[in-house]
């Protein structure tokens, strides 16, 4: 049995499809249990009732244009967030799923759950939409700013033993993301992080990957510091809604593209789809003593039932045992 | 008369392209004089003799692949690469045109133009694809992977007077590319860069924006650092390539799909000529003292007679001496 705990006010369209996403979930999966934190009433007037749900009373929530985090947190503990947090640290909880903001979900899961011991950093690691065939992932597009060659290490570890244990891929490949293919490109940062990865007994290291290739690359991770991460991942995001809104003004410029329009319809609607990122369920916050899957902000029904799935699929892969005993591992070798 | 000289064996059409597009733009544009440098006898394969063109004979050229810019430049005074660098140096143009490799391109502009007396750095702008509904200048890209915020603010300055010169845009907006839109945001160097934009009286500043704004942001000129720019502008070409890979595998899953792309055939050609880099003349090398255009390594003939009217129209609006005149004012104002 997997026992999660749930933001149920986190988010722009929470509670309600919050609450959705877990009767779904609850529904679908019997090995699962769940706590839904939020507004007792409110919650209720969704969830379909489950003896494997329970609903814990929150009398507050997290704005979500919250600015400064650090303090909201430290001063509001009877928020929905911060008491799913809570219930980690408290090992009421295998994981916490939330929709709640991103710098929010950040600074709890550092003050509320920590670190694991031996993790220099945390990473916020979202998936890259299923185009190219595959999907990948991306870390750390913002949990950090700047970087040290090891802290990229660490994640490219973690993250691989996550796709290990949840997806069964045997030998994750990880890319390092950097302004060109060949060895010593890069800043300092790069150069050191191409060296640690290659020699890396835990990583199975492709190299250098330009992000011209972010959607072609063969590799499965694809591992930079916080600030460039996340412009990455925001400069794919703004190319793909320019490039939709511009194919939609070419086609609606004649009547040849309207009517050719109605022929492909369910072609296009498919294409949508695969650029969909509620397909995926959220980022996972690797480096905490506890699974933490943030969300999409806007998540419906759907995408907060796979994020649901998400977070109880790293539970059952006791990926943060895996990475604990790399850690140790590291830890006792560095000691020698 | 505007006076260029012309790398024709950079490129991977060189020269056949290359002297093609010259054709063009000797036949357009009369106000303008040409010296070709490369082979003397490949040239004439290609070139429709005029008055306004003479072809300098470079017994050599730069390799595409060169791993050592420095040594290949600083060995090989003969190349065509070096020979039309080395023109504007002399006086004998007022600026270069080539489609060589980037790194060899910068490394040259260094070390035979060399940078304006005041430039920090150089930077390598190009243009974003027109789509939604503008162009836009992204700088740096990759002519140096760190910089300090008074470089990014030069930079700034410089691709205002480009834009004002020579697309009479009289106050281009100049967005900061970050992490968030609020002050304050990114790492130090952005939040330094920020304050001096916002007070710089040569700039029109608009603030942070988002790559997700990417290609909707009002702002005319996005200024980063090199690494930032690079893996920027890189995102945006894979997404792009991407999605319409993605879009055609779509479209040809189904009968249905098959016939609407007959009937859209030509709003879809539209869409993809919107996303030409072929459009577009080439990046400018701002920074050191002439004015240089890298077309893409790729340029047909088309491409290339962008770029050198985009020469054209720098050498015209004397953004050199403009760039000058800011310059040794800030540096007098610096020394009261």
């Amino acid at each position: 049995m997997v026992k999660l705990a749930i933001d149920a006010m986190g988010g722009d369209l929470a509670p309600q499809e919050i609450v959705k996403g877990c009767n779904l979930a609850i529904g679908k999966h019997e090995d699962l249990e769940l706590i839904l934190f939020g507004d007792e009433t409110q919650i209720n007037q969704y969830l379909v009732p489950n003896p494997r749900v329970t609903v814990v009373h929150a009398p507050k929530k997290i704005d979500m244009g919250e600015e400064d985090p650090i303090k909201e947190i430290r001063n509001n503990r009877d928020t929905s967030l911060v008491m799913a947090f809570q219930a980690i640290k408290d090992k009421e909880a295998d994981g916490v799923v939330t929709a709640g903001p991103t710098q929010a979900v950040i600074v709890a899961a550092h003050l509320i759950i920590r670190r694991i011991k031996g993790m220099k950093r945390v990473a916020l690691a979202p998936e890259l939409p299923f185009i190219g065939g595959k999907s990948r992932i991306l870390l750390d597009v913002g949990a950090n700013l700047e970087l040290r060659s090891e802290h990229i290490v660490q994640f490219a570890q973690f993250a691989s033993i996550y796709l290990r244990e949840t997806r069964n891929i045997k030998e994750p490949l990880v890319g390092l993301l950097n302004i060109g293919t060949e060895k010593g490109k890069g800043r300092e940062v790069d150069i050191a992080a191409y060296n640690l990865l290659k020699e890396d007994p835990y990583i199975n290291f492709y190299g250098n990957v330009e992000p011209k290739e972010l959607f072609t690359t063969p590799c499965d991770i694809l591992v930079t510091d916080g600030f460039t991460g996340n412009m990455v991942m925001k400069t794919s995001e703004g190319a793909a809604k320019a490039l939709g809104q511009t194919l939609k003004e070419e086609i609606s410029k004649t009547l040849w593209g309207k009517i050719g329009y109605l022929f492909m319809r369910k072609n296009l609607a498919s294409f949508k789809e695969r650029l969909n990122p509620d397909r995926i369920g959220g980022a996972n916050l690797f480096g905490v003593d506890g699974i933490v899957v943030k969300a999409h902000g806007s998540s419906e029904a759907y995408a907060f039932y796979n994020a649901i799935i998400q977070a109880k699929k790293s539970v059952e892969g006791q990926i943060i045992d895996k990475m604990k005993a790399v850690l140790s591992e590291v830890i006792s070798d560095e000691e020698l």
